[in-house]
């Protein structure tokens, strides 16, 4: 542990520590625990003081902070190394270059706000500060890269699994990559691949949720009216507990991927879709319009068009012509 | 044009001419002329000079520089935007930091020398100063990321061809990317792509070509015995007209393979390459052997098993056992 989480800890164990007292414990100067608890405050931290008593802890910061996440996170390799930060491009590019630079599987990268946030095909996605919850977790799974399109399938299952442990809410996942509520987008999953011709370095898989996001700030999202998990279920969610149980479960079910392949996850997904059994329009450059009858065990969606014919779908923006 | 390269066309056009006259057509001083006759010096350009007729040209420079490659070249794309550097850690490094910058589809990378130069699965490709050619191409087709198979193929193909055109030499293809002549490895192709579930967002296609290099250079390599075109025909080779020519060859079977796909070439393919007919040993984590039967459509290799089974193979280590 860095200085500053013990100083942290130390705050958080006891009722009230003097500076004295603590700088003597962590053979540190008062001047240095005073700032140490000042850069706490900065993070969001509430800590009172008084002459008599010294520090108090008041409250938790809102802030996805390591210091937050990692002391309850049950994971062996997804966020144990995390990286945060208050604003960035986007978290993608970030955890593209620490991938690049070697950084191991699991690492993620989550940030507070995104400038240029991005969700499919460089579309925009609009990441306002500390209500959402914009991350990206590095995969080096081995695989060949046609097995990429089962990334989001699986994520989706996580991001689904994690909403109803932490909310009364009921989220269904449309296929390939959005977390639907109530008929609106609180979610979407963004994966890129860099890759060999026969295996893949490494994924970057992205997950965008809108938690606590005022959804008048949501406003200029193009496809699908958006919503927030906080505005859905009204009350506020919890970033750190709802980021904690993602990356429990997203672990589970991506191990079980490694070693047993989509299909044991094939029925999970059906279970949680609202895409299968509907009437779809698909636009990918051409438009089709069928019935959306399965997925396939490589995670393709199956499409009956009017003629007949089923085809094969990877990806491509889909509305559900039913609702 | 830069003002280095109308002093080199001067140089060029004219059997020689004096500093002050070249300045004044220049409109900068003779120093600035002087200083340019010398930056070309350093690139390996040889220059005379003499007090009464002043600068004159004697030889062209060694290095793979654009002003050298630039004014033969017959292409529309590839190559037209080219980055020369004497050093890299590898070019397909630096070519992969321009295409995340958004740099143009066809725009090259290529290097005197590299000090990581890689292989295939992050493998060493020894590559020593001014014998050979390393390029890294970034190449933006609409592409699902399944078809990037393809693409060291038709590389493949090219490559070959701009050695038939460029020496004697009659090179043959090994699946999935090597360049073989006279049963030794002249050169190599690494395809690294960076892609989303559904479409690629680029590829950096790399080409290793060991030209003029010293045999006893390449003794290093782990994969098969090394050799150089020089060294097989007995001859030194133009390194900037065999790179125009792969340009050219590359670009033309490009575009059909966007416009027509895979199958227009795959013909093509076979014709010039080794493996197809022959008894093989592929590693690949795996170790199987059999009979390469063809490659299909997608540009996946077929082999018969001992017991009669037919595997398709994405890629490995391929060793041709009749030979």
């Amino acid at each position: 542990m860095y200085m500053k989480e013990l100083v942290l800890k130390a705050l958080r164990d006891e009722s009230h520590v003097s500076g004295e007292d603590l700088g003597r414990r962590l053979k540190i100067s008062r001047t240095a625990v005073w700032k140490h608890i000042n850069e706490l405050r900065r993070q969001g931290y509430k800590i009172a003081s008084s002459p008599k008593l010294g520090y108090s802890y008041i409250e938790s910061t809102s802030l996805l902070l390591p210091e937050e996440i990692t002391p309850g996170l049950q994971t062996q390799t997804i966020g144990k190394y995390l990286l945060h930060r208050d604003e960035v491009t986007s978290t993608q590019d970030i955890a593209e270059k620490l991938a690049r630079e070697g950084a191991k599987e699991g690492t993620v990268v989550i940030a507070e706000t995104q400038i240029r946030g991005r969700g499919r095909k460089g579309r925009n996605w609009i990441s306002p500060p500390e209500g959402g919850v914009y991350l990206s977790i590095i995969l080096r799974p081995s695989l060949m890269p046609s097995r990429i399109v089962q990334i989001p399938l699986i994520a989706g299952i996580a991001a689904n699994k994690a909403i109803r442990r932490t909310t009364p809410l009921q989220p269904s996942l449309k296929w390939p990559n959005d977390i639907i509520i109530n008929g609106k987008k609180a979610g979407g999953i963004l994966t890129e691949m860099n890759s060999e011709v026969d295996g893949v370095n490494y994924i970057i898989l992205g997950i965008g949720l809108n938690v606590n996001t005022p959804v008048s700030l949501l406003a200029g999202l193009t496809d699908g009216i958006a919503t927030s998990l906080a505005y859905e279920c009204g009350e506020h969610v919890s970033r750190v507990k709802l980021v904690q149980i993602l990356f429990s479960e997203f672990e589970v079910l991506y191990t079980k991927f490694v070693i047993s392949g989509f299909a044991s996850l094939r029925d999970e997904w059906k279970k949680l879709n609202n895409t299968t059994g509907s009437r779809v329009r698909i636009s990918d450059g051409d438009v089709i319009e069928g019935e959306a009858l399965d997925i396939d065990e490589d995670g393709f969606l199956l499409v009956r068009m009017e003629n007949g014919d089923v085809r094969r779908i990877i990806g491509g923006d889909v509305t559900l012509l039913d609702n």
